[in-house]
């Protein structure tokens, strides 16, 4: 599609033939007057008076525990920038719809405007309790690492900051399988991440938290490696600070077992590249435009497995395939917070389902006669339906396991063994 | 129903066969890798764009322009009290589904928890633009009528305490149909109010602003007649004061016209109700059980033309003949407030099309053969469809003329001409 053709499309897409893309439905017969009186006046009184004396039936009679808030102040708009509050909502309801569409969780869109970061946390705490989950988005770092913490604090809910954490366990499960793919041990990686903003300090961390040692691993801002010498470095980019040598992301290539993009279009060289060791692994997720072009590296490097946020080449790192099924698992036994153990548990279950043999028809839904597990399928696509047992279960049994439910695993997981 | 029954099916409904009574539902086609393609990245970039350009163009590419917050912090849920916003979540959802059934206006509710009113203020103001409109319900007087006019100020969008006007509009619609029923001109009419929170206020300000004349009306909260020596009266209270002689509702009604209650059940005498003047009217909204009973009225003064909210006896006042329309006519038109030429013309419109020949088809929906203007049908029935155009149409070209309409009248309502 060419630019013009996809600003056409798009924008015909939201307008036509009504404005936007979601909307409210009636679950509930309302048609007589005796549907109205116990959806409304006077059988309403009744839940009522039950989540009065015992709040969790809230979960029970109303949609709270299905429903999760798609929360952004706009200051960090896919790769458009701060472009405000209302400029997002199409990007919140894109996030709704694919909520519904892979999880069945009903989610609805909420653009906050606000004076400072107390003020957003604020207002985010206080509508908190009409949602059984929070997924923020595309809110600009360092704030966005405040926002979190303190409303993790504040919330009796998960509060998930989606462009960290869903890209995090994303790109580490197509981290770990393309690494396993070339034979190559993480704990022995050498592994430069290029960016350093929301994505990159949540990638970071739980590469980390996933083997990588840290003193294999080179996080990159535009001023180079984070090391102790410099002084420009904000809490979050100390944690990753690495005196083994190189200075520049020239020098920490050098030899590279694995390279992370969260950053911007086209930053790598050709020579960068070819001084990557034998095998090994770029994830380039800069979006529209990656940050080593896959047409240079098929050239230049075919030995490496290459992945980037286009659909357009093999290995696609989407975050579809984790949040909807994420916050389903969690939502399935009410967890109180998305920990790291069920993050971890996503990421596995992503990682193992791409090596399992993929049904046909999923293949056909991507337009393919097949996929097998190496180099140019290293992750599961978005349309495979065993995403939602695997995941949600995955994640639902890790919460209950680290004891974070409030409530058991539903009976359809059970079945599903 | 009994008591028992009514419980049990209200609980069942409510939880079965998933909880709650609304969910999300997607709009536009998600099935292809295309479709998402135009639904969220890349695509979506471009309403985005677009509205960061004209932020006018949300009502272009977003569902803000039919999305209305149905916004509680629980301190006055419907007759039981502060019982908190969590509890306030049935009635909520409730709510928007009355909203999405009578008017297809999508509404999704929001419980707030807050410190004091300026913190709640703060709260919905900043979620303010997610919305095409706010529907403030069942917060307690007197803090709602501050909440309300704080809110009305910060929002460029409409702001309507449904409690205070629309149950005023409903009732003012209801009272001057029976007093032309009853051969009497509204402005040589003695009315009395029993009532003086939320609702008493809203509907007093309202009767005044129709026609009923200050001398002529009477205020009455628990310790008597709103007078001017009186100590403890609020500044909303005080706007009503009545000097010209009766103190206590029993001398108010002796040889009143109308009595309108908007306060709790039994609290007029049998001595009361047959000192009014003949021809009189009675409308006792007090839920379940009404101000007076209406077997008494029957029985004592068959000359009364008697409303409640009742749904087992004639003139049920029920604010769902109003509010879905009111706010359908105003999102229709993109209109910044509920004026007072918009609330008018909904009182107008429900009134003079009770006066109207009823199809068939509407009281065979009633479980009735047919309705008739009359002392048994001062009002439509919530399932007359004539009420979406009627009363839609005339807020939107209400707006139009009021000069806060953003968007001009739509072909539909010429149509209908």
């Amino acid at each position: 599609m060419t630019d013009k053709i996809l600003h056409d499309a798009a924008l015909d897409y939201h307008a036509h033939p009504t404005p936007g893309k979601i909307s409210i439905q009636i679950t509930k017969p309302a048609d007589t007057s005796h549907d109205l009186t116990l959806a409304y006046s006077p059988g309403v009184a009744e839940p009522v008076r039950e989540i009065a004396k015992n709040p969790e039936d809230a979960y029970k009679y109303t949609i709270k525990g299905n429903l999760v808030a798609v929360i952004s102040n706009g200051t960090a708009i896919l790769g458009l920038g701060n472009l405000g509050p209302l400029a997002s909502k199409p990007v919140m309801e894109g996030k709704a719809l694919l909520f519904k569409r892979f999880a069945n969780v009903d989610a609805i869109d909420i653009e906050v405007k606000h004076k400072d970061i107390d003020d957003f946390v604020n207002t985010v705490a206080n509508i908190a309790d009409t949602f059984g989950g929070i997924n923020l988005e595309d809110i600009k770092a360092p704030e966005c690492f405040e926002i979190e913490s303190k409303l993790k604090k504040l919330c009796s809910i998960p509060v998930f900051h989606d462009d960290q954490h869903g890209t995090a366990i994303v790109t580490t499960a197509g981290m770990l399988n393309a690494l396993q793919l070339q034979g190559k041990k993480v704990e022995d990686c050498r592994v430069v991440c290029l960016g350093a903003g929301a994505a990159g300090i949540a990638c970071s961390t739980f590469l980390l938290e996933c083997g990588v040692k840290p003193e294999n691993f080179f996080m990159i801002d535009r001023h180079g490696v984070i090391r102790s010498d410099r002084t420009d470095l904000n809490e979050q980019k100390k944690k990753f600070i690495n005196d083994t040598g190189p200075k520049t992301l020239a020098e920490a290539m050098d030899g590279a077992d694995a390279f992370l993009g969260v950053s911007g279009p086209n930053l790598v060289t050709k020579e960068e590249i070819l001084s990557m060791a034998p095998k090994a692994v770029i994830l380039a997720c800069s979006n529209p435009d990656p940050e080593v072009s896959p047409a240079l590296v098929q050239e230049v490097r075919p030995d490496i497995i290459f992945g980037t946020g286009r659909s357009d080449y093999p290995n696609q790192i989407n975050n579809v395939i984790c949040f909807p099924f994420l916050f389903r698992g969690a939502l399935d036994v009410r967890a109180t917070e998305i920990n790291l153990e069920m993050k971890k548990a996503a990421m596995n279950a992503i990682r193992l389902l791409a090596q399992e043999p993929v049904p046909e028809e999923v293949a056909h839904a991507c337009g393919e006669d097949h996929f097998e597990f190496g180099p140019h399928y290293i992750m599961p696509k978005p349309v495979d339906h065993r995403l939602y047992s695997w995941v949600s279960k995955a994640v639902a049994e890790a919460a209950v396991k680290s004891g974070v439910a409030r409530a058991p695993l539903p009976d359809h997981y059970l079945e599903n063994e």
